[in-house]
Order: C-alpha cells, then sequence, then structure tokens
C-alpha cells in the first residue's frame, strides 16, 4: 500500500467472507488475486458471483491454486478460519514484500497477535464484518444482510492506510469505518457471535428461532451480558444498550444460520477458542466468572469434537 | 397400609425404576401388581428378569393392562415419568380405597403436589431412588451401580407406614433410609440429575465422558453449586462438600447413560420442567440467578421438543 493506493492485493480464505469483500473490491477495478481450493475451476472460467442488494454483480476474478503463483503483494486480507491459522506459515511468506500490509478480517480473538508474532506488529491490521453472508453455491455469495465492516490498526490509532483500505470499501458501497480501538471492536462483534452462533450449535438454533424462544432469547441475553463483564474488566466498556440494540438488530435477519451452525452441519471445523475459549480465557484472568459462556464453551468444545 | 403391612401394591409405570423396586418387593413374596404397557405379554409370559449384583432373578410378575383390572390396592407406587402425570388422572381412581398410600419416585419437584391436589395431601409419600438402572430388555431391568431409597412424606415428618415401607426395601437387600425432609431429599438428587441428566442431552455426554473433559467436568460442578444456590434460598441448605462428594461417587458409574439421554435419543419426552425447570423457577423465586441452570434449561428445553 501506497499513501495513494492499495496496490496489488491477495485475498486469502475465499470463503463467504473473503469472496465478498475481495469480489466487491475487484468488481471496483482493483488488482486483486485469490487464492482459492475448492471453487478455484469454477471462478477461473465465471468468476465469483455476488448477489446484493437484490443485484447480481459477476466479477471477473483472477484466481489462484498458491501464493507462489500469485507472488508479492502490496495489501493481504487473511479471511480463512481461525482454526486453519497454522496453515499460513506456509501461505503467507511468498506474499510478501517488505512494505506488506496484512488484513485479519478473522472472527473472534488472538488473530491479529497470530500475524503479529510472525511478521511483525507493524505490518498487521485487522477488520470486523458485521454482516449476514452465505456461500450458496462454489464461487457465489449472497449478501443476506447488514455490511459494515470496521477497520482498525494493531495496538495503534488509525492511520493514513486505515482510511484509504476504508475509502476503498466505501466507494464500492460498503459501510466502513477505522476505529480506533481494534479490540474494542472485537468485543463489540463478540457481542453478537457468542450467543447467536453458540446457540445455533448448541440449540440448534437459527436467529428467528432463538429470537422466537423466550427462554432461548433471554439466555442470547445473558450470554451478551457474559460477554460485556468481560470487555469492561479488559478496559473496554460498552454499554447494557449496547447489548439490547444488537438483539434488535437480530430481527432483520430472520431464519438467517450462522456461519459456525453451517461449517458444523457440514462436519467442518468450527472456531471454537477464537470466538468462546480465548474471551473467557481473558475475561477470567481479568477477574470476570462469565458462567454462561464457560457453560456455552464447554458444550461447543465437545459437540464439535 | 396397616400398622404391620404394605398390604395389597400396585406399581403404576413399569420402566427400569418401577420394575427394579416393584420387583424386589415382589421377589420377598408381596402381593404386587404391575401396570404394564409395552412390556405387558413379555412380563405375562416370563415375569420379570432383573440382573443386580452379579446375579439374576427371574420374579413371576403380576402384569395388567389397566388399573380397573387391578383394582384397590393398600400402596401404590408411581414411577411413570413427570411429563405423564396427567395420564394419572384416569389411572389413579381405580386403585383407591379409603386408605390407600401413594409414594411417588419420579424425579424432580413438582410431584407430590400434584398428587396432594388430587387425592388428598394425607395420603402422599415421595422417595428419591439414588440408582443406576438401564431397562436393557422388555421385562428386564439391570441394575448398574447404588440403589440407595430415600422415603418421606410429604410435607409431615416420618411416620409407621415410612419406616414400614423403609423395612421392606431392606429386607430384600435395598439400602434405604426414612427422612425428615423430603424436599430436601429432591434437591440432593437435584444436584446429580441437573448436571449429570443436563449434560447427558446438551454435551451428548456420558458420565465417564463428563468426568474425563475438565472443561465439562467443571460445568458439571457449576451447575451443582447453582442447585446448592437455590436449595439454600429455599430453606435446606446442603454443603458444598456435598457437591463434590456426588462428582466422586460419579467415578464408579463408568460410561453411564443417564435416562434422560436414553428417553432423549429414543425420541421420548424427558422431564424438563421437573428436573430443569421447576427447580429454577423456585430457586428465581427465592431470589438466586443460577445462571447455568437457566441456560442449561432453556438448552434442553428447544433440543427436547
Amino acid at each position: 500500500m501506497t499513501q495513494t493506493s492499495l496496490g496489488r492485493i491477495a485475498i486469502v480464505g475465499s470463503g463467504a467472507v473473503g469472496s465478498y469483500y475481495g469480489g466487491m473490491l475487484a468488481h471496483s477495478g482493483r488488482d486483486v488475486h485469490f487464492l482459492m481450493r475448492a471453487d478455484l475451476g469454477t471462478v477461473m472460467t465465471n468468476g465469483l458471483t455476488i448477489h446484493t442488494g437484490g443485484r447480481t454483480i459477476r466479477v471477473p476474478a483472477k484466481a489462484h491454486a498458491t501464493t507462489a503463483e500469485i507472488g508479492p503483494c502490496d495489501l493481504v486480507i487473511i479471511a480463512l478460519k481461525a482454526t486453519a491459522n497454522a496453515a499460513l506459515d506456509d501461505i503467507i511468506p511468498p506474499l510478501l514484500n517488505a512494505g506488506t500490509v496484512l488484513v485479519t478480517l478473522q472472527n473472534g480473538l488472538g488473530n491479529e497477535e497470530y500475524l503479529a508474532q510472525r511478521w511483525g506488529a507493524e505490518r498487521v491490521m485487522g477488520a470486523l464484518c458485521f454482516v449476514c453472508l452465505n456461500r450458496t453455491a462454489p464461487g457465489e455469495v449472497t449478501h443476506i444482510d447488514h455490511g459494515t465492516i470496521s477497520i482498525g490498526e494493531f495496538r495503534r490509532p488509525p492511520s493514513r492506510r486505515t482510511e484509504l483500505l476504508t475509502e476503498a470499501f466505501r466507494s464500492v458501497g460498503i459501510e466502513a469505518k477505522a476505529v480506533d480501538d481494534l479490540v474494542a471492536e472485537r468485543w463489540r462483534k463478540l457481542v453478537w457471535n457468542v450467543p447467536f452462533n453458540g446457540l445455533s450449535i448448541a440449540a440448534r438454533a437459527t436467529v428467528a428461532d432463538v429470537l422466537a424462544d423466550d427462554a432461548l432469547c433471554a439466555e442470547a441475553r445473558g450470554l451478551m451480558s457474559d460477554v460485556l463483564d468481560g470487555a469492561r474488566a479488559l478496559g473496554h466498556p460498552l454499554p447494557d444498550e449496547f447489548a439490547d440494540f444488537q438483539l434488535e438488530r437480530s430481527a432483520s435477519m430472520g431464519a438467517y444460520r450462522p456461519s459456525s451452525m453451517i461449517d458444523w452441519e457440514a462436519g467442518r471445523a468450527v472456531e471454537v477458542e477464537a470466538i468462546w475459549g480465548e474471551p473467557l480465557r481473558q475475561g477470567r484472568a481479568a477477574g470476570t466468572a462469565m458462567p454462561r459462556l464457560a457453560l456455552l464453551h464447554a458444550l461447543l468444545r465437545r459437540l464439535t469434537r
């Protein structure tokens, strides 16, 4: 990334999130290269298909089987599952030049730290996608609801490059903002992910199922309180009203199936430690009990073995 | 029941618990009549088979399809699932004479109240079976571990008839005791049933699975603490050591599958309200939060729909 351009971009992990955000950048004419596995052939032939806001966007996309084939980039957007982080040790090095910036779009806590430890804290940015997306076919993603992306620097305030990336997303119609405190933003996202992704597995409940069941809905709110307690103890206080707002905004999602539910039902890995385990450990280390989160985490660990 | 004899006995609900305790009384020569549905033909032909303590006991048993066929009894032992209590309204009346005693061996809270409201508090006794039993075939029950039965009067201290029933069980080698406070005893049993029956469904975990998983085992202990809090708030304090003891005594059960797990996997009703819902409501009405029990109850309600 320069002061005026994102430069050459790689998308690592081309599930729903990587395909959507990377695809929208490619659609705006930027030089985006996708690392693909399962969908490689489909995307090389047909490009990416994005259903969003009532229209269908077809994006001719440069898909590659290896990052060696992609070569050095200025910006690497990481949307791999957090459970697959070990694979980054081989994936990332071919993409690096001296100034390559790494942005993780992954869920939960611990991902910026993983990148910083290996490739240097100064390269690392993070972003939170508050969005309902489903991968509906190979090379095809459906944007269901919401879509704000919050972008921040790892343990630093926003800088020129933060603004540049934010503006790039805005230019393709995605609501984007630069945030001062990326960790606080991660906790804000956990307020939704902890209950809804968790109950989607533990209770086999879609968002609508949770909201329609008084007892489950009260527990979703209780889990949000546990997350607020953890965030507060770690110096990132969020108002109680934020949890109420998160519950209210969920109504428009309908019978949305959180990605954890889809992964679990398909027998794929679920990000149990990033979303539930690490927040629990950090919150407890800071002196909070988080009793509902602890029970949910123990259940999810067992159910996703 | 007279001052010296149990008299004519009916067993209502001949699953594992009814077959075992009723079968042992029949084995000792008492006049026991079993109300049976699915196992009626098998038991009329072959009697009951009880595997216990390394031996197999075959008991010629009087099995009946209706309580009208059984007629009035002096003692009625109720081992039906609490979820089927509504059926008692038709089942019980033909068994009653002026002095008939009703003893519920059912799980959870609310069963004595159900009987007392309909047929008079003075008839009602309750008993708690701390036992691992499985129905292993039609008319056949396997006694796996433990077996103490605690017997008490509904809102009264033990009396002559309490002792008589206690002695009857002792005479067939079953550890039995009369208890002063039946409600306290119910809470003692909940200390085990709430976590282990609950996690058997919510985590698909046998007793051994829970004990082998550090996080699940800690949550089992946490759920026990919630139950202790409820019992304390309702005036039935139990020491913390009782919970530790309950965890320790579970090790000998091995991969025991609690009855709730077996019922759930077979698509049968689970006693969600008696075991989890009613203790939660009573504990909350007395001012305790019981956050883990509340989450578990909400999950079980949904999973057993």
